[in-house]
């Protein structure tokens, strides 16, 4: 009995892991749809994110049940209410995605990229990128370091987002407000998306040591 | 010691019903401090996010305790979750009103609630007020039709989201992208702070009926 609820649990660890690859293959497919008004890719993307809240509510589902089974406490306590967080911000940062998506699929044939932000929005999803696989490793390999290496990535994302505003506020900022209006949202898209990442992974530090990251800053 | 118990659980009830008065007068007053520019009222909400901030860690630890001490199955399990869910959103609602106040810090001595979006900006705030209410009571009642009443209040926020957009892309327009800018964020932070009020009515249905209610047209 014993090692099957052992096998129940890291089985929840894995749709976590799985959840990551699906919430960074989410926005990675969305950047690209977005710089390259991709409307296909864009409808893909959007589609697929029936498929990680599927992994969601499985998660949710089996969550519950080992509680209500095994009656865990301490650290195996600790460890599931951990998991329907995640669950919850992973679950979010598909949504993330297909709002990245659905801005591409809105602007369609044009590109909601604008030239004069197309580098920083790239960048924003190669941070976003490298924050998730970082949390998926995190979660694979309880490593603590790794986790706490993600707020740093955050920053450059918070920094990006704030070069993104300066772009559109310059006088020669030729596009007006409707593009104004998109790269704003676009740019909250991938902000909040990195702020979810970096929540996982400061659940994965409260699992492993115990302790609760606060947040100096508060969240954005 | 079964009595305890459920005093216990109660208690977690009179929290949360307490963090939807704490978010809602949040809310309330960001939108009064926005519209008045009142630099003092602006800091005084985001000071007061951390009394929401530490009601929700002692809503967490309390839960957790419970489960670990009681070992619940079925419907009281399955309201623990779901108490721990809401306080999730419930947190977040407090850090979006605080976002709002933040703006309207940002703006001081000017008002970033510009006349032409001003009324817009009123009604959202009273939406959302009103949204936070029934939820409270919704929780202290188990009242299942409030509950999904909500729904239909956020209909009328996301029209209001809708009018604010076109607003600013009227040709007439005259502020440009940097008010476009914050309006746009003031907007999502509006609508986001309902949708979370929402996904906590929605918690309440599911812990009176069982039954998980499916947003049909996805989260914002």
């Amino acid at each position: 009995m014993r090692a099957q609820y052992h096998e129940e649990l890291d089985y929840l660890g894995e749709l976590l892991v799985e959840m990551t690859h699906l919430a960074g293959s989410a926005l990675n497919r969305a950047t690209t749809a977005l710089l390259d008004a991709d409307l296909t890719l864009a409808e893909s993307v959007i589609a697929s994110d029936e498929l990680l809240n599927m992994r969601s509510r499985e998660l949710g589902d089996r969550a519950v049940e080992l509680l209500a089974r095994q009656q865990p406490v301490a650290s195996d306590l600790r460890t599931i209410i951990a998991a329907l967080t995640m669950n919850d911000h992973l679950e979010r940062m598909g949504d993330l995605a297909a709002h990245v998506a659905k801005t591409a699929r809105l602007r369609y044939p044009e590109s909601a990229a604008y030239p004069e932000v197309r580098e920083l929005i790239l960048r924003m999803g190669q941070v976003a990128q490298r924050i998730v696989e970082k949390v998926g490793t995190t979660i694979a390999t309880r490593d603590v370091h790794a986790a706490a290496e993600v707020r740093h990535d955050d920053d450059e994302m918070d920094q990006l987002h704030r070069r993104l505003f300066a772009v559109m506020l310059d006088p020669g900022w030729p596009h007006g407000v409707e593009a104004a209006i998109d790269v704003t949202l676009l740019s909250r898209f991938f902000e909040r998306y990195a702020d979810h990442a970096v929540s996982v992974a400061q659940q994965v530090i409260f699992v492993v040591t115990g302790e609760m990251v606060v947040n100096p800053g508060g969240r954005h």
